[in-house]
């Protein structure tokens, strides 16, 4: 079997889109955890090491495999019980944290802190990823965590850089 | 929202069994990995460690995940092209093992050699799981590497408790 | 060899005790993350999961290893350049983090955000922890990490219980 | 504080040797784990993508810490009772896995069963480092899981390329 990463990064950040999450919401993330170390950085700074984060096989891999469990349990495809355990972001899961950690991990331990940070505190965009989940309106189990999780993997990738 | 874990229990125990799996194949890995340790190790005592690897919320998350993941490739559900990743066990994909590590580690990191071992040499049913695979019968991508995980767990609940 | 882990423990909490951190200490960031989830959760309460999470194995290795090397860095007995590396917390190392992971996993990965949390807030000890060791009187590499996650593990456990 | 990561990754390089093990070592467990794929096959490459591995902070920061936990155990600079379960390369102990796991994770998790594997089958120079250990000569607790996951490392950059 071919897999053309390329490709595949393309289908991840249209997936991100559809379920309302640009990478510029990302990179907005970021920026809010740089900005207490680094004064200068700008949101394009940020923008293109979301970027590059987005091109790594794992992450690309996680965002595939978390978004389409979030969809499917939406339309009903997964079998209950595991179906409302999703649809209810059921907070003994951590199958959500799981998928998470593998994206930080790209960039080693450091994301780590800033991952816990803007879960904590539900940073930008992720209040309305939240919001949404708690209204039922959409599952987002997995989408809030690799949002999350992306951000701060890119947060690691400055620190690795700079 | 409230969830019942030992009816979850059932649930993983009942979907491994829908996939061809009993517990009673687990722990005849189990049982190959410890006999070379052990000799006098019999094949209930290690159903029973199986049994309680298969206690662990963790682990009935990782295994209800897995293979809903399994099946809903099989059916059609998952977009394209992760559909065609998992029916092909696309070697490169990963989330099968990083769900994988999530089993092994609820008892310590003594788990992850024994999960190798038993993942590259097919020990057990997992030859048969990894064919029916090959043969596009079935798309077992998260079926083997959960049982193996499961069988590397019990023997280091096993290693643990002796 | 024989291991006794309840003398283990004991060595551990000592060891704890020797670089300035009681378990008191550490079940007072338990309550502050906790508090704002369930109101009538008490110290005590928190005190007595702190003592579980203790008394896990991979935890007591973990806080055995990591203050040995925080000690053995001041002593000088660990060579350049780590001994450097280790001295000055260099924010690139992130063996200190790999070692906290491996204590928040005793209860799963919903500890995660807990334990990122209060190390970016430097919630309760933690601040006094890191500003002995920003000053240089001591090299608290690891010792901020382990308190944590014990601390974020605690909290696991409680929504466990829950 | 700046570190020089092209130093230090000689830093590493010089203490594996020092503790016997040189990089053709390492890439002649991934050759015999990497030929039954590919046919054609050379140390050479299997060597250059070794020194790969070696580049990366993650690795580097575990063979650091690794290496002198081994030594420091063996110089007697380690408290007990943590020397003694160092100098016995105590099963439970399983911090060494958990370094090892933060190197394999730098390509990924495929690297993961390889790992098991040749730590199981003792592949190569993990053999004579395992018996001088055994003999007590050598505190070697550290040092097979690390140049087993460096190999298992690269045999995971080359699934990568390939």
């Amino acid at each position: 079997m071919k897999v053309d990463y390329n490709e595949l990064k393309q289908v991840a950040i249209d997936l991100l889109a559809q379920r309302g999450v640009t990478l510029e919401d990302i990179a907005k993330i970021t920026l809010e955890i740089q900005t207490q170390y680094y004064d200068d950085i700008t949101l394009e700074y940020c923008l293109e090491h979301v970027n590059h984060v987005l091109s790594k096989r794992e992450v690309i891999n996680a965002v595939l495999t978390g978004i389409n469990l979030d969809m499917m349990a939406e339309q009903g495809h997964i079998k209950e019980p595991l179906r409302s355990i999703l649809m209810n972001d059921y907070s003994l899961y951590g199958i959500d944290e799981v998928l998470a950690y593998s994206i930080i991990n790209v960039y080693g331990s450091i994301g780590l802190t800033n991952y816990g940070y803007v879960d904590k505190l539900k940073v930008g965009i992720l209040k309305d990823i939240n919001d949404k989940s708690k209204n039922h309106e959409r599952c987002n189990t997995f989408l809030d965590d690799i949002v999350g999780a992306i951000a701060a993997a890119a947060a690691g990738r400055i620190a690795h850089t700079k």
